[in-house]
């Protein structure tokens, strides 16, 4: 998932340093999301190549390391708005190792799918219970109510599929 | 995702041409998954590498695109099993450019976010009508029927998620 004009709304709507940047980010999508911190550098690096936004360095970092602040350009804030106008892309794929394994399983493998399934089950309700969750940084709380609403209901669903899928696989292997 | 252990299970139930295993692969997993058919012949590359498949060329083929079809291993029998028992993962993260768009937008895209949400809605459902379907060239149906199952719980929570959504963005726009 390319986190260039996430990245690049988070500059627009306040200037800040790499790292404060990667904090806002992962705060903005939340557990489910799996952010990669190290994701967003590469991203702000093509955003200032592309003109989208500035970068300055500031007192207090060292030569290994400066402190680099990233503001927003005129272009950056056209590119923001074209990129929130433009129409919805494809559906994601539904994917996952343990859908293949699913898929590809043998009936001697049935056994041990099913406390797979049932694991899975498991970190999917252990990760629901963050949420709901409290973003103190963002100027929209409306925003982040409908992407947690998502990550929400998609992590019910899958819980609720490892459940019956274990059930299922359980049945048929007695 | 990576495809290795699925494209070894496909040539442990039946050796076959690469273009053979792309079909069938595509066959098994269904078009929620968007399977990219080029990402077969790395799989098959490393598969072979690791010595968990063979390749033989068949008569038939042409110089430039001989007919090579690949064959199971005992190794790659042992490390089927392995992947087919191992302990269940992290779950997916839940993550699309939607999400981020929906996450950033300000007041005055609304509008226009509330239409590709509805947008998004109808391309779910699109991809619903697909199912369910009939698999001809699967050993045991059950398998791909729980994949299925996933696949349909999500294009469903997706769709009512975005109709939901864009409903909210309609009328606090209003």
């Amino acid at each position: 998932m390319p986190l260039k004009h996430a990245v690049l709304a988070l500059v627009v709507e306040r200037r800040g340093y790499g790292y404060e940047l990667v904090q806002r980010l992962e705060e903005r999508v939340g557990p489910g999301w799996h952010l990669n911190p190290s994701a967003v550098y590469p991203a702000l690096d093509q955003l200032e190549r592309g003109g989208l936004v500035t970068s300055a360095a500031r007192r207090g970092g060292t030569r290994r390391s400066p402190r680099i602040v990233y503001s927003a350009t005129p272009a950056g804030l056209a590119a923001l708005s074209a990129w929130l106008e433009t129409p919805a892309t494809a559906p994601e794929p539904v994917r996952s190792d343990l859908y293949l394994r699913v898929a590809f399983a043998r009936r001697q493998h049935r056994d041990a799918l099913a406390s797979q399934l049932l694991a899975h089950e498991r970190a999917c309700r252990r990760l629901l219970t963050n949420y709901p969750r409290r973003c103190e940084d963002v100027p929209d709380a409306s925003g982040v109510a409908l992407l947690d609403a998502a990550v929400v209901a998609h992590m019910r669903t899958e819980a609720a599929w490892a459940a019956r899928a274990s059930a299922t696989l359980a049945r048929e292997d007695g």
